[in-house]
């Protein structure tokens, strides 16, 4: 490499890592509002939030950016250039591509909006009225349809959004998976409610006090073998992981005395986000390359610790006498058999986030129906509630009696994120598929988890997965990871067997 | 006001709002790695701090920030902008000169020594090692003086260190009332080591609980009118208050189980400061004046709280009981006036942080004479340890077995705060002179105290100093508070007469 070349990549690094020490700001500051920050300062915290990432949507869309792109890009610097600069310049490439073929005017007006809708959204909620989203909803749906114009597509317009999310998915892939998704479930969860076979639950609802909730969650984070010299565990309203740097990822989880699968497999799940974090490769350090792949690569990977680890019955053959041990009272007349069956009790039910594994990808089917009909102008944004309750009686035999326990339950909408629902099942489709594949190097995974080793579970998915961070496209790292594209049969094979055991069906 | 001062204005406000918002930033950061960041993110993260105080530091000496003062500093733009803009000016020009007068490359060596001399001084302090932090102190020292040629001086140099910390403060005035105060406590110190009537002072080393400390001092916050809705308490080695905005100043305290003493008097010490955040005027929010007036005055209102409330016998007859409910073991057998003067001890030591309030401003002034002697160049370096230990042997009788818990004690030289010291003192000084003020308007302060109604003290400090935030200099304050200027005689009449009666002296 030449020497302008040398001093141009050194002075583009120094940029990004600038953008990166915004980025850890942010961060930061939101994930105080989030645990404890005292309500009195948190209007200006979220104006000091939203003007650091205006800057760094700035720096994102600078002249300079522009320029080192522009020199960084063409053939002599990609052939001089190593893996990890080529690969960051194309990442921010893409970004500067996407938010600078938005005119700035119409950018602005669109977070305006946003930052409303969310306020209103959770307001109409409460009430129940959809009538007094709608405005907000419709000219979100509007800009992002504009956004797409600009951005251009080539199918379908709705896989522009998906590709943000999900960088390379399309809708005739989630066409085709979630057909034969669907073509599984559906009969399943019928066969599942006209079992004489079904789990007794009403032990799970005792009371089981917080702090012991906590104390048992934390020894379950060090056997998965979360790094809590690089990351903390605190108390929040609507749970997540954070980045904040690479040393420094956090858990945040809830509690309900009434109810201790929320925190248990609450905290496992924002636990298998958080140790994707804190294991992709240190050589990835001050780059926006030292982050997940995509929303359902991230996915994938808390879904495997929550689904493929916690509701399995070996993780409980090690476990339960520990559980136990927090709450006595309430386990000491179960049987691990029972408790087993009873927290994979499958149901089914209107809100997405409280759903079983089972039920769980059709709410995300009929989301994403919707936004496709919608982004194909095939619906109209107000016909959604009525649309909404006629899919949930169609795939679940439900109907929301309510639209804030129906199409108004998830914040997604009211923060523009449209094409962002499939991701959770894609993850959870990657996660089958790299159990499946995870099978082939440790055979002993059932017996692993009866020790309550988990390590060697841990190791294979840094190997295969954490390690390359934003290195690889979500599809190259399934494909590297277990040798074919995504296949959605391990899937349905996981359900089937574990379901159809679980209610003793034939 | 002309549209285009009007504009000017506007574009100036806006500037230093943007300010404020990477201020917060910043602050938020550093708290968090002193309260809970997980260890392996703190390098990360320090390196992040003093990227975004760079850019602060950056605005602050910007062409820009040149061109806003240059327009708004002229006589037609003073009379017609308001008292606030003006004054926002003021401040910024004193800045932008200080800073601006020091060229890049030597402030930035001097900052890379700064970084170093703290970890340095670390581990000097731990191995009692003078020689080891000695290059490091004389390069500090050396930059200091340097820049004091930038800046320059009049009467003497050390005169514009202190105005850095204590605007408007000079040798001339603290020789003054250092000179006097130390010829009334040095006797009445030396009286109270040979009075016969010294307090029992076992019981205060009883085993407390953490959790209970914590119980009590929450609800003593309380009482002395702090926040927690814009505000909160946390853990902590080193014991801070910070604003992080105007609806979030934070406390952080440590606790000693066999010690009370440290996590009450500590708390009520920081809350002091966070108090005087929590009540400046909302109109100076988003500008560098909404913060304390200086040193000196910050500690007024952290003492105030700490000895003039927290150390006198009314408040004790308030809260004794209280005290007792968290660990009546401890406190059962004691009586109220046992404990005031166990908790009014006053016996010289070696440790400035853990002085009483008698001893502690001789503690101040050595460090104050031996400053202004190394700033007027009339002693060495090297020569400090030895010229400190000389100085404990005079003052309080007591000379340090090692460096650790002499010269070596403190790191404000290893941050190269020189002149910081005596803000100590003065904030006593004012503190005494506060008290005597707010006498003449609440003359039954005593019998609130027994009350537990602190709320007309708080009262009084928001209107004559908390309101003000920086809009007045320090002895502006004082002087409207009191109707004088500093007045070192109310600090020493306290003092006095508070231990002669505790010590029974005649």
């Amino acid at each position: 490499m030449n020497a302008t070349m040398l001093s141009i990549e050194k002075e583009f690094l120094a940029f990004v890592k600038k953008m990166m020490a915004y980025k850890e700001a942010v961060s930061l500051m939101y994930w105080d509002l989030r645990t404890g920050a005292p309500r009195k300062g948190a209007e200006q915290r979220s104006e000091t939030i939203s003007m650091l990432s205006s800057e760094l949507f700035a720096m994102s869309t600078s002249e300079e950016m522009a320029a080192y792109i522009g020199k960084l890009s063409n053939k002599e610097a990609k052939e001089s250039l190593s893996e990890r600069t080529n690969r960051l310049v194309e990442e921010c490439k893409k970004e500067y591509d996407l938010n600078k073929k938005i005119p700035a005017d119409e950018y602005k007006e669109y977070v305006t909006i946003q930052a409303h809708a969310e306020t209103i959204w959770e307001e109409a909620r409460e009430k129940s009225d959809f009538a007094m989203f709608l405005p907000y909803l419709e000219k979100l749906v509007y800009y992002n349809k504009r956004f797409i114009g600009y951005w251009g597509y080539k199918e379908h317009k709705y896989d522009t959004l998906l590709d943000q999310y999900e960088p390379g998915m399309t809708v005739k892939t989630l066409d085709e998976v979630f057909g034969k998704l669907r073509q599984s479930i559906v009969p399943l969860v019928k066969d599942i409610a006209d079992s004489l076979n079904k789990p007794s639950t009403d032990f799970l609802y005792d009371t089981f006090p917080k702090a012991k909730q906590k104390e048992f969650t934390l020894q379950i984070l060090d056997q998965m073998g979360y790094d809590f010299d690089a990351g903390r565990l605190d108390d929040t309203v609507h749970p997540f992981a954070t980045g904040i740097n690479p040393g420094d990822v956090r858990i945040t989880t809830r509690y309900d005395e009434n109810d201790f699968r929320m925190a248990v497999f609450g905290t496992i799940h924002e636990g298998g986000h958080a140790i994707y974090e804190q294991n992709i490769s240190k050589e990835l350090v001050d780059t926006l390359l030292c982050d997940g792949a995509s929303m359902g690569i991230h996915e994938s990977q808390s879904l495997f610790y929550e689904n493929f680890v916690s509701r399995h019955q070996g993780f409980w053959e090690h476990n339960f006498e520990l559980l136990n041990q927090y709450a006595p009272d309430q386990f000491d007349r179960i049987t691990l058999d029972e408790f087993y069956r009873a927290i994979n009790e499958s149901k089914p039910s209107l809100i997405r986030i409280e759903a079983d594994e089972l039920t769980y990808p059709l709410h995300i089917m009929i989301r994403y129906e919707l936004e496709k009909a919608i982004f194909n102008d095939e619906i109209e944004v107000k016909d959604l509630p009525q649309l909404w309750n006629e899919k949930y009686e169609e795939y679940l035999g439900v109907t929301p009696k309510t639209d804030a326990e129906g199409v108004l339950q998830d914040v997604h909408w009211a923060g523009g994120s449209f094409g962002y629902f499939p991701s959770y099942a894609l993850g959870y489709m990657y996660a089958a598929q790299l159990k499946q594949s995870m099978l082939k190097s440790i055979p002993e995974f059932d017996q692993l988890l009866e020790e309550g080793n988990l390590t060697p579970i841990r190791e294979w998915l840094t190997e295969n997965v954490h390690r390359y961070g934003r290195m690889k496209e979500p599809l190259e790292i399934i494909q590297s990871a277990t040798g074919e594209g995504l296949n959605v049969q391990y899937l349905i094979d996981y359900l089937t067997d574990k379901y159809r055991a679980i209610y003793q069906l034939n």
